[in-house]
């Protein structure tokens, strides 16, 4: 029987027992939070399981196997590196870490310590997501061409983090476990067009990836849509495909459509020779993709076998956010230098860029 | 009576030609178009139009008061500097020149000789455009947040373009119109996954313009894409914008939508008040765009007074195209160093951009 | 406090338990089920609630104020006629009985022992519903023309019950709340598509009712649909209202729209000439309509109010269900005499009907 | 070369001709308008086809082999009949006739005469309706459980017709074209909210087949609908198919669908087994149907074979649009004379059905 033990039970966190409780030979026997009111709720639902206000009850916990880590991100990497010091096996939501180094440090203690590391991905334990990657895998859809994700919505906004920490993380999971190219550079702009006594976080970010290959990958998350949307276009030299993540119905559509190029004697244009066949909407599992996560978490440490969204899956994902966020910042401080420039010298003021 | 006399009948040819029938007091009396049946279509469906296989017979033909231009972009230039030159007011195809000196002379030219320099920006002329100008003016949307636009479907590939000048035009002078806002920088990054014998021509561009008050535009254009979308979406304090031209019945939905920031004592999200109003789909007036832009065109020789799409509003969209496409290329040139540099120094590879 | 007793804990049970818990002033003491399981769910959920195996603990507790049924149809009778004779306040499951003697049974006994008799219509307590009763109370939709209502979707099959009486109750409901017009008829056609062993309920049926004015409501119930379609379409003569109940961001639609007639002098046609003005989408209040069901049943005890579903309401709905369950076997028998018919004299069939 | 004569130039006359040019060798001699200006249309856009004021002249050329008419639908008995006499092949506009007589008689005459006789069922020849179709007749659908379509907009309201007659036909083609099933009766409901001066024509009708294996068929026809709707239910025994003719990217789609059914010892509800499984959307033919009714007819003069769209079909369709009629008048009458009655005896009215 694996016990084990909750830190933070905030907006992720019930969700997580809810469905660690449905996993077998796993037993969670601790839950730290600091609000009395969300322990006296966890007691109501859940007798078993005892409550404590601090965290380091369940790191000095001899009976504790493993630890599963659901608080801010700032705090993520101190837990997780007590834990695995105290031989316990870890589970982090994302993202892992706060920093590249912090992630890297918990991958080699895990390593070291022969413990597994896991970061709660969510998105790549969906049955959407299996099914693209099959279709990736299987070569149905060709070459990728490009990868283009939108994830946005009216907030929330978050007083720690910008919206590239909070919603990119799905996103860069997600592509990082579906295609198999190699991140030659990470550039990203953003803006903050609402801000609130010193906080200044942005609001709208626009990420860039480009492959070794020259292909793209390119995000938007935004917390300023007025409607939500979770979509992504995958264009293949032989099929396409469009994830919705909100049409449940229809969440992943594959368009056998394609491109040829040959030259039209006649006129001035090319001639493109459009492949459009049928559309599949095949059947996705639709399991709760987070009882898969407390599944693979509870199998590794039980097997030894490697989870799906291992520390290294982590680490990646971390890696590509402080690479945006340095891209963000270094334009955010061109910004200002050209305002800095601007001020001292208006009249010089460009007419081609004047609007 | 305005005389008119077009050259070139091609893709958009047809479409001016039945418009400019519609316009009063203004009569299309010779077109010129190289290819002889395209002469011989004219000639059945408008039995009192001159057709000639050489523009010049238009440019040349004292009769003629002002000229359409409907060729490809290289030659937008030549043809209406002579037509210019040879006192005539001038409508261009989008976009208006292939490099900004040649529109910024176009436009000197024009002013010299007081003459109507249009450019045929058909989308500022429709409806939707003309009630998202409406409500940004009045101030109905408050501040602009962000404008993001997304233009993509499967073709059509040109062979002298890429899909920056072929799609982005329609972009550039939709939010040139409707924004008041002071450029700063334009940016962008693309992709050719899509290349044949020699043209390599980018499928996929992503374009940035950062304004002066540090808000951002961003456009997706894209060639590949297995369904076509025509989605701009305009953040604004007050009230928020969706405009999909594809949708008929619901070209406009104007959201009664904000965010107002907060501190929520117990919790360590901060709290952020979600304005959550009702949505207005306002009735917009279906007319032809292309027939309000012949109108405009008349209009403008008639009485002097300025079109809606003159000469500075082609060279500000020619601007556009022309910072982004060096962009792209500067873009491109980095990668062909740093491939170059990977491969002299293959084991230098950062394991932090590794995938 | 009000002191209630439940009977019945299974498909809907656990909703309303779940939403009476939330009444101020109001308490739920005991709850009757005869699985032990669901018993035991109580019991782990709910600590402070006494669960027993037999309804008439519930029926013959003089501690209990109010009775609330969620048992099988065939039992809401007998359960209700109990409750109100042992003096209980009683709110029952939709429909509220089997049959319209037993409806106009329990509105009578209710009314002579002034206790409040409820049914639990839920949908006339969505803000959805409630804000189309505005419309049309207002005047804003002017003369009703029409009421269509679709309800369709894969299952359930219930083993004593067809379709019509599981899904048309929450339209007949509906419609009843909405409009103010005076039945003359009520018609029904059916099919029994899929049947086994000798259940062979109907899954498609049709209803179609007749007001005074000569308009007409019509009803699409179907348990064999591959989409779930929840739409309701209510024609005016001033505006016209489209409800999607499975659109939550545009539950309602208020369209601008009319026709008016009158006769083109040059055409065979009659000149119809359309208003076709702004569609509104207007904000829809959210709150869970199950917990406003709870609460005007505690309201009506407490007050002495009329309840808004009220038994001449639930009356009104099993009247509306008896009619068009007569009229679907008046079809059958009329259907099963044609094949005897046929069967006798098949050569006399009319070639007009052969297909 | 076939030689074809036109009546009628209104608004279906120039779609037919603009088809029949395209047709090898098939000639258009003659249109029949009794319009000077649309006789100046033809002239400009077809200057080598006579036109006239008078349809006689068209019947009474004996250079003209085949008669094509798009007139009122009360005028094509007598001109379709007046065709055929004069040794005419005919192709007339939907619906065939105003009477089943009527079309009987021209079904026999065109018999006696071997000479083609069509009607212009369009939607039969579309890529959608040949999907479907094959779909059937390979068996993939199964069993046929219920056939259900909804054809509504705003309008056209019509002098001379209601709008089963005016958009009906349509769905009765498509279905008699789909469906080998015997039809036992047909009725229908309708209203007529709108009227003017002495004009009274139903708007909203709901017709019922019911089919000999005691399934059926609904058809929702309606003139006074905020939103355009032409969408259609076909539930099979093995999968289902949705056909949404106005989107035209998915106009079919056919979903692995269906229902089991046993019986769940535990409760209650019987068990139903889902069958729920991809859902394909075909690749249509987006051919234009027009044209290929156009070659149709050309082709069975020419050849003698006989046109999917024949007489037969065409008088079918006329015995569903009368056998509809005929239900429509018969509800009208019982509804006046209920209305009389009640008048008589206005304190006898069921309070069963008061609302």
């Amino acid at each position: 029987m694996l016990h084990i033990g909750m830190i933070g039970y905030g907006y992720w966190g019930p969700n997580l027992l809810r469905n660690f409780v449905k996993v077998q030979d796993c037993r969670v026997v601790m839950v730290a939070d600091q609000d009395a009111t969300k322990r006296e709720r966890i007691q109501c639902a859940y007798p078993g399981i005892e409550t404590v206000p601090d965290g380091a009850d369940v790191l000095n916990n001899p009976d504790i196997h493993a630890v599963v880590i659901a608080t801010p991100i700032s705090t993520h990497y101190g837990l997780a590196k007590a834990a695995l010091k105290s031989g316990k096996h870890v589970l982090v939501e994302k993202p892992m870490t706060a920093a590249v180094a912090q992630a890297a440090d918990l991958v080699r203690i895990a390593e070291q310590k022969r413990l597994t590391l896991m970061v709660d991905h969510t998105f790549v334990y969906t049955g959407a997501v299996q099914k693209i990657r099959e279709l990736i895998d299987s070569g149905e859809l060709g070459d990728i061409y490009y990868y283009d994700s939108v994830r946005v919505n009216l907030g929330l906004f978050q007083p720690d983090s910008n919206v590239l920490w909070d919603l990119a993380p799905h996103d860069f999971s997600i592509m990082a476990y579906l295609l198999d190219k190699e991140t030659v550079d990470i550039s990203a702009v953003g803006a903050a067009p609402v801000s609130w006594q010193g906080w200044e976080q942005e609001s709208v970010v626009y990420t860039t990836v480009r492959f070794a290959d020259d292909t793209l990958a390119h995000f938007h998350v935004n917390w300023l849509s007025p409607v939500k949307v979770r979509r992504t276009l995958i264009g293949g030299s032989r099929k396409m495909v469009i994830y919705d993540h909100l049409d449940p119905d229809q969440q992943i559509k594959i368009f056998d459509k394609g491109v040829d190029i040959g030259t039209d004697a006649d006129r001035y244009r090319m001639l493109v020779q459009y492949r459009a066949g049928d559309i599949l909407v095949p059947k996705v599992d639709q399991v709760e993709a987070l009882e898969a996560v407390c599944q693979d978490f509870a199998h590794s440490i039980q097997t030894g076998a490697e989870p799906r969204a291992n520390g290294q899956a982590g680490l990646q994902v971390v890696e590509m956010l402080e690479a945006a966020q340095q891209s963000l910042e270094t334009h955010k401080r061109l910004g200002e230098l050209w305002d800095h420039n601007r001020a001292q010298h208006s009249s010089s003021v460009s007419p081609l860029m004047s609007n």
